[in-house]
C-alpha cells in the first residue's frame, strides 16, 4: 500500500508527464515504474532524481552492471524491499547472471556479519588506514 | 577502544595464532589488522570468518576488486566505521582508482536517497518484478 | 501479516480496554489501529507507550505538526513501514500540506544521501563543534 | 580519522576552491567544515550536493529550523555521528532553543522505540491508511 | 513477493534436496521454510548457511532458547520481517511464553530508545569501559 | 566529542542531581556514567529513562543477564558504539563469562547475515507463521 496515490498519466502534471515520457523512451518500454508514480506528486523531485540517477548509473570509470550490484548491496543494508527487487531486476537486464547473482548475495551476507562483528567488538581503526600518514 | 583487549601474538592460543600467520603469509605481510586481534579471544570464530572470507571474496563471476566495492558499500550503509576503513583500502590495494571511489560513493549516496524515498511513499513492488510470472 | 494475534474489544483484558476507549476518546474516533491492538497483549506496555507518546507529542517548544513530521523522519530511516504510514496519516490531520510533504521528504533523501558521504568518507568531527569549547 | 586526506585551500582544484569560497560567502565565515574538505576529491558531487543542500534547506512550506530538526533525525537514525553534530550546530544557529533540542530527542526517543514495537510484532497497515481510498 | 523463484522440491539440484531432507529430519517435520527455498538457488550457499545456523544455535554457553531470543531482537533492529516471523516461532517452539515474549519486546524498545539518545547526544564512551585499563 | 556539555554535580539541577544520587545508590559506587551526564540537560527525560530502565531490566520470566545480552545485540545492530561498551560491561557485571559473549557475537553475528539474505531475496512470510490461524 503506497503512502500517497499512485499517479497515472492523466493526472500527471505536465512537467511529470514529460519526465515519464523520457523514461518510456530512455528505456524502450511504455511502463513506468510505481517508484516514479508516487515521486510524481512532486515533479521537480521526480525531474531532479531521475536527471540524477541516468547521470550517476551512467558507464564510467565502474561500468553500469556494476553501479546496479552496488545498488542492490545498498538497499538490502537499509532495508528497503522496493528497491531491492527493482534493482535487481535492472541488474539482470544489464547481464546479470544467476552466479553473478549468488556472489553479489554472499559478499553482502559476509559483510553485514564482519560490520556486526566489528561494531559488536568496537575495533578501532588501525593507525595505518589513515591517509594523512602518506600525504606528502 | 575496543570492546575486549586486542590480543597480541604472546598472548594468542595455538590456533589463533595460526590463523594470524596464515594472514600474514596470505597477505604478504608481517601486520596483522586490529579486527582479526580483537576476533581472536575466540579462535573457532576467527577461523570460520578468516576462511569463509577467503572463499567469498576469492575471484569467480565477479572480480576481486567489484567484491570489495560491494563490500564497502554494505558497511556504509550498515554505519561500520572501522569495516569502511579496512575495506576501502582493500579497495585501493586491488586496484581502485580516485574516480573508482569516486563513482562509488556516488551511487551509495544516489541508492541512499532513494531507498529513502521508497520507503516514505511506501512504493508497492510492480507485480511485473515477481519472478513466478517468468517461471515454466 | 502480525506477529501476534491482533486483540480485538471482547478479548483485551479490562486493562487493555480501558486504554482503547480512552484512545477513542482522545481521538474523537471509534476506530483503534492496529498497533495499538497488536500491543494489547501486555496491557503494562500498552499504557506506557500510550501515556508516554500522549506526552511527547503534546505541544511545548516544538508543536504537535513539526513533531509528527520528524516522527515520520525517523520511522522512514528506520524502515519502518506501519510507522511511515500511521504517522503521515497523524501528520496529514494535524495539517501537514501536499507541498509540506514533499519539502520532508526532499529533506530526508538530502539527509540520508549526506549520511552516507559522511560515513563512507570517514570524516572527523570538526574541533568547532565541540561544546565543551563553550562552556564557562 | 578520515577515509581520505581533507582537501585544503592549496590542494583544492579551481572547481572545489569555487565551492569552498561559495560556502564561506553564504555562511559569512573562513571556516569550511571537514565535509566539504572530504568531499572535494570529487569537485562535480562537492557542487551538487552544495547546490541541493542550499535549494532543499532553504524557506518553502517548512521553515529552516524544522528542516534541519528532521536533518537531526534522520542522522541520528541512520547513526551519522558527524552529521549529529554538524546539524545540531546548524539547528542552534538557526534558533534552536535547549528546551526545542530536548523535545527534538525526546520524539526521536519514542519514535525508534515504536519502530522497534511495530516490526516485532509485524503490525499490518490499516486498510484506512490507503490513500488510494480516498481518491475520487 | 520473492526476488527468486522459491525452488520446490522437483526443481532443486542434488546438493539443495539434501539439505531440505536434512532440514525435514531435523526438525521433523515435512515443511521447508520459504527461506532455504529461496536460498536454494546457490546450493553452496544453502547448505553454509544451514550447518553454521545449526552450530551457531546449539546449546553451549548459552541456551537455545536465549539465542532465539537473541534472534529476534538483532531481526527487528535490522529490520527484517520474515526474519522477526521465522524466530519468533522458533522462540516459541523452544519455550517462550507469552510474558517472555512481552519482556524481550520491552528490552528491545527500551534499547532503541537509548540507542537512539546516546547517538543524538554523542555520549563519548566513559574510560572505565576501557578493557585495556584491566589487562596485567 | 559529546553534541552537549557533559553535566557535572555542580551544574546539575536538583532533580538531576536526584537522579544521579539514585544511580549511585542503586549500583553501590560513586561513578555516574557519561550516559546519564549527557541527559541531564532534560532532568524530565533524565528521571523518566532512569525509570523505565530500572523496571525493564528487572527480574520477570527473562532474567536481568539475558536482558544485557538483547540489549547488546540491538545496539549493535543498532550501531551505537556507546551502548555497545555499557551494556557489555553490565552484562559482565552480571555474570557474563567470555563463552557467553562469544556466542552472543555468533548470534549477533548468524543474525545479520540471514537478515542480509532474506532481505535481499525477499522471502515472502510462510502461511504458517500466521498467528490467526491457530486462534479459536
Amino acid at each position: 500500500m503506497a503512502v500517497v496515490p499512485l499517479v497515472n498519466d492523466e493526472e500527471a502534471s505536465v512537467e511529470a508527464l514529460a519526465v515519464f515520457n523520457e523514461i518510456r523512451q530512455v528505456r524502450g518500454t511504455d511502463y513506468v515504474n510505481n517508484f516514479w508514480r508516487a515521486l510524481a506528486h512532486d515533479p521537480v523531485q521526480l525531474k531532479s532524481v531521475w536527471n540524477n540517477i541516468q547521470s550517476v548509473m551512467a558507464p564510467g570509470a565502474l561500468d553500469p552492471l556494476v553501479k546496479e550490484l552496488i545498488y542492490v548491496a545498498v538497499s538490502t543494508a537499509n532495508g528497503c524491499g522496493y528497491c531491492v527487487h527493482s534493482h535487481t531486476a535492472s541488474a539482470r537486464a544489464k547481464g546479470m547472471t544467476p552466479d553473478m547473482h549468488a556472489e553479489l548475495l554472499a559478499v553482502v551476507a559476509m559483510a553485514s556479519q564482519t560490520n556486526a562483528l566489528a561494531t559488536a567488538l568496537g575495533v578501532p581503526v588501525d593507525a595505518r588506514f589513515d591517509p594523512e600518514q602518506t600525504k606528502g
